[in-house]
């Protein structure tokens, strides 16, 4: 099925446009797991993949996707990538979508074998049900992961306006023709995602559109009216659930926001088990986001 | 000590301005490697491996550097990581650098955790010596990757103008300052560069530049002259000899020219053993880049 239809159907079945991100580091995972398995490179292996197994089994149900940060497994070398492997295949098994932010970028037989690793059928070495790219490169970098779209249901999302600060070094430049580098390659994102249309208004080619930028996500949304949005930033970095209204649609889709630090690391702050505290964090964070988009679409003197 | 210093005495040493890619397709791999380790991935991996080996063994001395690109790896799976972190290894040990083409973009810890897995000292997982790295972040992408740099001798090249056709949708775009992207980008990296200089004169932010774009290279060579540049494209995508004039400085130093499937795959149109063919072919290539760079030093009138 199409990866857009597949992720709004979660999206309703579990009245939630939440994602939590994967980033396990070993200075913040609960000291007790490193203790337990020690701090070899299979130990460490070990820790990370039971640390994701306990947010998995706790937000299971509250988040529609997770999104593992492949640079966190790949510090930790083949022990690492295990732990990678397991945890994804472990999430899908409790229902979630894998969105795998990997950020890769590069052209013809090379972004082919990216997409086969990430994107491919039977033969994905890491199999995934979307994954983040770079369009530095043009299209050219691009079309190779559309055919595993197409071929075996999976989505891409494409950077467009990250979420950090020096996002505005290139992606904010205006252009002769007086768009800001951005806005010009949404208009692209748009083009490249007609033909991965699904059945429910929405195209398999996303956009990453960092929550840190409300005011670029309403002129965004307004050239990519069919991309899903992947929107990153939300929470430690500065994302607030009241900006995300300008992230949906009026029909209440068209985007999914994650968090990682605020829900993952969430028992540093609370003291409860990590698990517990990020089941409560993630659970808030839906509420929030829920709220805010419910408060939208009410008449507006009853806006909170 | 300074990548760029490194590579530029290694450089001098073999006499070469050269770097093979090791880009392993298994549909144009020797059979006979398959065939002897069968096709599973344990067997995968080790016909990647012996491979390598013998493409290094046999350029070891006329190429300064080997640049695997990640993906072919990764889309092996963890037998391909293992394949890979092998032919690491050993190129370093038959006296190569390595530079690893995995053109990462990420920001924060997530780049950190990246420079980390590449770049670190003792606690690299895949020690190299050089990565290529994506600027669609900005500073907040290319920064963390500076810190390894500086702490363990090591070098990034940033994509600046990428070899494919596409790259010009987004890297030839003109600012309303007048420059386009790829230019604006060069200061950038230029700026990057100065606190990374040698004692060579040159900086070990280097700059990747398309052999297929020597008009560019020339613009892109003064407003960089310090910062190397790793030149993708050249043999099988269509980069000739002549045209490298411009990609070097007037001291014939500052860039290092990479072929791949030309080299690596030779034997297919000679029917030579794979090793025998890529040595030949890299022979080949070192001499004739030489000699076009002897010829530009050559009054006028001498020139071929």
């Amino acid at each position: 099925m199409n990866f857009a239809d597949r992720l709004i159907r979660e999206s309703v079945r579990k009245n939630s446009k939440i994602c939590v991100g994967l980033d396990p580091q070993l200075d913040l995972l609960p000291p007790e797991l490193l203790v337990k398995y020690g701090k070899t490179p299979s130990g460490i292996g070990r820790a990370l993949f039971e640390f994701n197994r306990g947010i998995i089994d706790s937000v299971h149900d509250v988040a529609v996707a997770v999104k593992p940060q492949i640079a966190f497994y790949e510090q930790f070398g083949i022990e690492g990538m295990r732990a990678f492997k397991k945890t994804i295949k472990y999430a899908k098994k409790k229902g979630l979508l894998v969105i795998l932010d990997a950020k890769r970028g590069d052209i013809g037989s090379t972004a082919s074998a990216y997409s086969r690793a990430y994107l491919g059928g039977k033969e994905a070495a890491f199999p995934v049900d979307a994954i983040t790219i770079n369009p530095y490169l043009g299209a050219d970098g691009i079309l190779p992961f559309l055919e595993h779209c197409k071929a075996h249901g999976k989505g891409v999302f494409i950077l467009v306006k990250t979420s950090n600060p020096s996002a505005r070094e290139l992606q904010d430049q205006r252009l002769e023709s007086g768009v800001p580098v951005s806005e010009h390659l949404a208009a692209m994102v748009r083009k490249w995602g007609l033909e991965l249309g699904g059945t429910l208004g929405y195209s398999s080619v996303g956009a990453v559109v960092g929550a840190t930028y409300p005011e670029d996500a309403k002129k965004l949304r307004k050239i990519m009216p069919r991309a899903i949005f992947l929107v990153p930033g939300y929470g430690a970095q500065g994302g607030t659930a009241g900006d995300m209204r300008h992230f949906f649609n009026e029909d209440g889709h068209g985007a999914i926001v994650n968090a990682s630090r605020s829900i993952i690391y969430a028992y540093r702050t609370s003291g409860k088990p990590f698990d517990v505290a990020a089941r409560e964090e993630a659970i808030r964070m839906r509420d929030l986001i829920n709220a805010a988009l419910s408060a939208r679409d009410a008449p507006a003197g009853e806006r909170p």
